[in-house]
C-alpha cells in the first residue's frame, strides 16, 4: 500500500511505500526573494512538517538532493544547515538549477526512512 | 536479487529491487524538437511503457523528477502533466537543465512501487 | 536502523535502510580541473569506495544521477564508463548542472542494493 500526504491533482508533499518516505522538491514559499539563509531555514522548517505528518523526522532523512540558483551561495546555506547534527546526518547532493519561480533560491527533495 | 529492464551496455530502463522500481531518465525520443506538451505526452507514455514492463503503473509512481531545458515553459507540461489522478499524484520536484541533446525539452526520471 | 558511512556534521557519503545504500554526490576531489575522462574514472572509483564500505558493489547499483558541467561533454564521460558490464547497468539520467567548484566537471549521486 501506497500512503500520500499533502495529495493535490498533480503532486503529493511525500509518498510513502515499505517504510520509506519520498518527499516532494520543498521550496520557499514565504520567503520566497528573501536572502538565502532565510529561504533555507524555511524549506528546512517546510520538510520538517511534513516529515512528521509522514511519521518521520529529521533524524531519519536518508538523502536529500539541494538545487540552489546560485550554487556561488553555498556557503550562506550551509550557515543555516541544520539537518543532521549529532550523527544524523544525510547523503547530500549540492547542484545549481534555475527554479520554478524567479524568487525562489532553493529547491530540495529528500528520501527519510518511517519510524 | 535485482531485476534490470531494457538493459543495454550503459544503463537500463528501470531497475527493480524489494519491490521499488528505479527508472532512468526519459526522453522525448520521437517528438525531439516538437512543442514541449507533444514531448511531455510522449514522455509519459514512455514511462507507462517502462512501468508495464516493471509490474508497476502510473497510479503507482512514488516520486518524480522533471527537468526542463526552459522553466519558463512548466505551464506547457502541466497542461498535459496527467500523472495522479484520482489520488495518486506523485512526489514532485522539477528544476531547469540543458539536457543530453539540443532538442529535448524535457527529461524525467521516477520511483514507483512495484504491484 | 538507519547506517551511516563517512559520516560528517552535515552529510555522509552513504545511508543505508531496509537493504537499500543512498549515496551521496561524489565529486572528482584529487582531478578537479583535469580532463572530464580523469574526474569520471575518479568519482567512480570513489563510488566503489563508498559502495564497499556500505555492504554493496558497483554490479548492484540501482540508479545513478549525472550531473556534468557541461553536457557536451558527455561522450567523453560516456568513453569511460565501466558500470554495468556483463548485465548490471543501473538506470541513469544525465543532465547539465553548475556544480560547487569550478573544477569540478562531472557529480554522481546513486542507489544501491546492499548484498
Amino acid at each position: 500500500t501506497i500512503e500520500r500526504i499533502g495529495l493535490t491533482a498533480r503532486w503529493c508533499d511525500a509518498a510513502i511505500f515499505n517504510g520509506i518516505v519520498f518527499l516532494a522538491g520543498h521550496v520557499p514559499e514565504k520567503t520566497e526573494g528573501r536572502p538565502l539563509a532565510e529561504q533555507t531555514e524555511e524549506v528546512l522548517a517546510l520538510l520538517e512538517e511534513t516529515l512528521a505528518d509522514a511519521g518521520s523526522s529529521k533524524e531519519r532523512i536518508l538523502s536529500v538532493q539541494i538545487f540552489l540558483t546560485d550554487i556561488g551561495r553555498i556557503g550562506e546555506m550551509n550557515a543555516v544547515w541544520t539537518v543532521g547534527g549529532e550523527g544524523h546526518a544525510p547523503a547530500r547532493a549540492t547542484v545549481e538549477a534555475k527554479l520554478a519561480s524567479p524568487g525562489y533560491g532553493i529547491e530540495i527533495t529528500a528520501v527519510a526512512a518511517k519510524r
